[in-house]
């Protein structure tokens, strides 16, 4: 799939398909997460991989607007394990990138996905630290629920003018 | 290109051609990274795009890391006006998905570019706030620094089993 077609038909996907996500594809996903840029070349990310359905439905009924993890083939959260000597005040923005890099891979493969986000409210941090068991230095950025479409995808175009200005503002 | 040759072989580029970057390129890069997902769709990106020399090296001289903005074609300063109606504290990574889809769109166009990381480094935030005259309410996470690379792109591997998960932490 062209670059293009993938960066202008990306959407939020919160149907799926019963059909599991392989292997293949989820090591792809994560490859190109890891790709993503980061501050010093920290990369803080860690991915928890989520196909355990109890898991999933414990994620959607406390995440305010995760409904969709519970009837979805897998889930996969990005956390980071920021480094004070590696740029530790730009986590969020390298697993942002991250995440971006991992949703765009997804459409590459005709997988949906949707970005739930967690930090930083703690409340839906904090919930996810609790049951993905994660240490206390380990922060939950997002939680991305991936599968099969129902439907095909469609090309957005969110392009304002008024959001580019020239040489100053 | 396909999407995941941009996903892997999208790196830090430094080093430009004396080549400048057409309107249409920069409008594609920017339609891309207006379609990077945002919490409640709030859309909170701005952008300055710098042709300019005398702006360039202002930049260059003042950021510490943004050295290579003097002899680049093109900056662009990714902005947010965060709106507390919509997500507002989910701007900054709202932003760097923007961020990230502008540079994989650059990589599809065979442009080079850096992310020179601003917010939440006042300093650097606040010298381009002073450069490009941004308002108080604006937001400026990160500078893009863009130009036709001077060799070819490579692949890149950072994939780590160790920083993948599985069901639980």
């Amino acid at each position: 799939m062209d670059i293009f077609e993938a960066l202008f038909t990306r959407r939020s996907i919160r149907k799926y398909l019963p059909k599991p996500v392989s292997d293949e594809d989820i090591t792809l996903l994560l490859k190109a997460a890891m790709l993503a840029p980061s501050a010093n070349n920290g990369q803080p990310w860690h991915f928890v991989v989520v196909r355990d359905e109890a898991v999933r439905k414990a994620l959607a009924e406390r995440h305010p607007y995760a409904k969709m993890a519970a009837g979805a083939p897998v889930v996969i959260v990005v956390c980071a394990e920021p480094d004070e000597h590696k740029g530790a005040e730009f986590w969020v923005q390298d697993c942002s990138a991250a995440t971006q890099n991992l949703m765009l891979a997804a459409r590459g493969k005709n997988l949906g996905s949707v970005w739930c986000g967690l930090y930083p409210r703690e409340d839906r941090e904090g919930v996810v630290r609790e049951i993905l068991n994660l240490p206390p230095h380990i922060r939950a950025l997002s939680l991305v629920v991936i599968g099969h479409c129902e439907q095909p995808f469609s090309e957005a175009n969110r392009f304002s003018a008024e959001k580019i200005h020239y040489e100053r503002w």
